[in-house]
């Protein structure tokens, strides 16, 4: 069988106060399209739909339409599980009622053990949960952290599995991969609150969601989809899109999406930013992170680049500016005694790694004398 | 066919801070025993299924049990619309899916002009709409009022009739009655946010929600079902309740819901209250809202009314203290100069309309002279 795995839509999140409804709709529409296009048997949404466990009405409209759309208008199936970011309780509204169309969705950990059931292949729907949840569920207490309760809830998973099937799972958190040397494989470990690669390893398929780079875990059967567009500049080197996996033979196809704005972050100078020639390189539309390779002060930059790049998303200095001014080994007592203009362009230089300018210095004086005269301007 | 009609669940609702969620669970099983023993075709909710537009995770738990368990488990159709006090967005998810187990919900105007077809009846479910919907919807600006509103409304619902079948509308709003004369039927339009109950006579039954009294209209055809629990002590005296309606004949018959904790008003003394042979009369657990004829001062009044009943939500004097003490034709010097104690048992007289025992008079001068004496008690 053929299936599409996509995750971490978080419909509703905001890049630095942007709205990215409409990235979060284009991304949607190429998403189905590739579905349609590849004729899969269904699609997989490991987790994280919403970005908020109470998210906003426009975000619960636009989610709903989404899914209205893959599964009663396209008549796609659909299996999915509630992430971290999701509110089980809300995401459960109306589920009873979605699998007469093949919507399947888990949200509790009890409804992982009843896997779907198609003719070829059997499907794990396994939400995000708190080992708590575990300890209830299988009532013992040491089931502290999650790669101790996941050992359980794969044994009992495995009770379910018909070997005349194949098995995927579909799971939200954090798996530490295995590093293979030439000789062997060492386990790492990546901590209590992370899954070994290890225990996963009876399923054919294990589609992951939670951390947004489709890189993020490079187990031959095991895949993290990312997130369908950028979230953050972190994620501005990564290539997002959705994973076409065919269950038997085995086969993993990465199917890019193009952003409709990208998230990009640029490292340069201020005047080169504002310089046509420059810019013309770049979609001035996408939403960009701007590091500035200059030391000295830039009065209004950001306002000045917002004019060019109106999706300005962050704002930093590469070196940043001096903050400990260098004093020379002079005295406090010396440096008081210093000419005023003197010390001005002492201070300047120390900042800006540059001296005043002849004008700059001729301003700073003609300042000085305004001060000096009692405030009035001639 | 023979409906059962509710409204005005407001699950998530809270009494003078109580949770009214065990009262809504108790009352709920007394309307679902009622619609399996009356053999109901379906269900009616008239809006305001829940309290808030942003309900709490344990109301939206709630209330997803009690659709599923009416619609999946007793296999019942339900007839619901959004009230005024519904998120028409949050409530709408699933909404598609509902419909291949005859669970109807209308949350938007335009969904109101295809009705539910029946063999003999059509209901059309009117979910609350501002008149604002209804200028886009008929774009027509002059639409300002709800009662302009409803004019188009129902006219376009009633191109739908199919005169082989009965009509049910099924609305959240304030319908303003008929007030009948013996000579004649004088319309009372009740205002611009009301709908006349003349507009909606051509329906066979009106299912209202919006106001919590059943007594609240008296047409014929129309009714309001009321909540199922009091929500406030403005409801003491409502009786609750749900309306079965029998389509052909036409009938409705009223079926009172028996509280879990009732709502009660009581006005009493103080002693009367905190006496065995007077409270023996009540249900202790009830909310009760307290109305004190005493007029002197209580210590600890509501901590030693909670002590016997729990469940106090209010209480108040029904004359109040006096608050401007009469100084009798007294200037402010006369008084100045009166003696202390006599001054104390005055002002107490007058507001207590008691005179202060000997017991009391007796504290008072020992107080009064510790006072006197550095504040220190022998």
């Amino acid at each position: 069988m053929r299936f599409l795995h996509t995750a971490d839509w978080h419909i509703g999140r905001r890049l630095h106060g942007f709205d990215l409804s409409a990235e979060q709709e284009d991304a949607f529409q190429q998403i189905e399209q590739i579905a349609l296009d590849e004729q899969v048997d269904g699609m997989i949404i490991a987790g994280d739909l919403y970005d908020r466990s109470l998210p906003a009405e426009t975000s619960v409209a636009q989610l709903d339409r989404m899914l209205q759309r893959l599964n009663l208008t396209d008549h796609l199936p659909l299996y999915a599980v509630a992430g971290n970011h999701d509110s089980a309780t809300r995401l459960a509204t109306g589920n009873p009622w979605y699998q007469s169309t093949n919507f399947y969705l888990a949200t509790k950990l009890e409804e992982a053990f009843t896997p779907v059931e198609l003719p070829d292949t059997q499907i794990f729907l396994l939400p995000y949960f708190e080992p708590f949840a575990a300890q209830q569920y299988f009532n013992d207490e040491t089931l502290v952290h999650l790669d101790q309760a996941m050992v359980p809830v794969v044994e009992q998973m495995k009770t379910q599995f018909n070997p005349q099937k194949k098995q995927i799972l579909v799971a939200h958190f954090f798996v530490a991969g295995s590093a293979k040397t030439d000789s062997e494989t060492q386990l790492t470990v990546g901590g209590l609150a992370s899954v070994p690669a290890a225990l996963l390893q009876d399923f054919d398929y294990v589609a992951l969601g939670h951390l947004h780079g489709k890189d993020a875990l490079h187990e031959p059967h095991m895949r993290y989809s990312g997130s369908p567009i950028k979230f953050s500049l972190s994620e501005a080197q990564q290539s997002k899109g959705v994973w076409i996996i065919d269950t038997d033979p085995f086969q993993l196809t990465f199917k890019p999406l193009k952003p409709l704005r990208d998230v990009q972050q640029i490292t340069a100078h201020f005047d080169d930013l504002i310089d046509p020639t420059f810019y013309a390189q770049f979609d001035r539309e996408n939403y960009f992170g701007f590091i500035l390779q200059d030391r000295k002060p830039i009065l209004n930059a950001l306002p000045r680049l917002r004019e060019i790049y109106p999706n300005v998303v962050s704002l930093s200095r590469e070196e940043g500016y001096s903050t400990a001014v260098e004093s020379q080994g002079m005295s406090g007592k010396q440096i008081r005694q210093k000419d005023p203009v003197a010390l001005l362009g002492d201070f300047y230089e120390s900042v800006a790694k540059e001296a005043l300018t002849a004008q700059q210095m001729s301003w700073a004086k003609e300042t000085l004398k305004i001060a000096n005269d009692g405030g009035t301007k001639s």
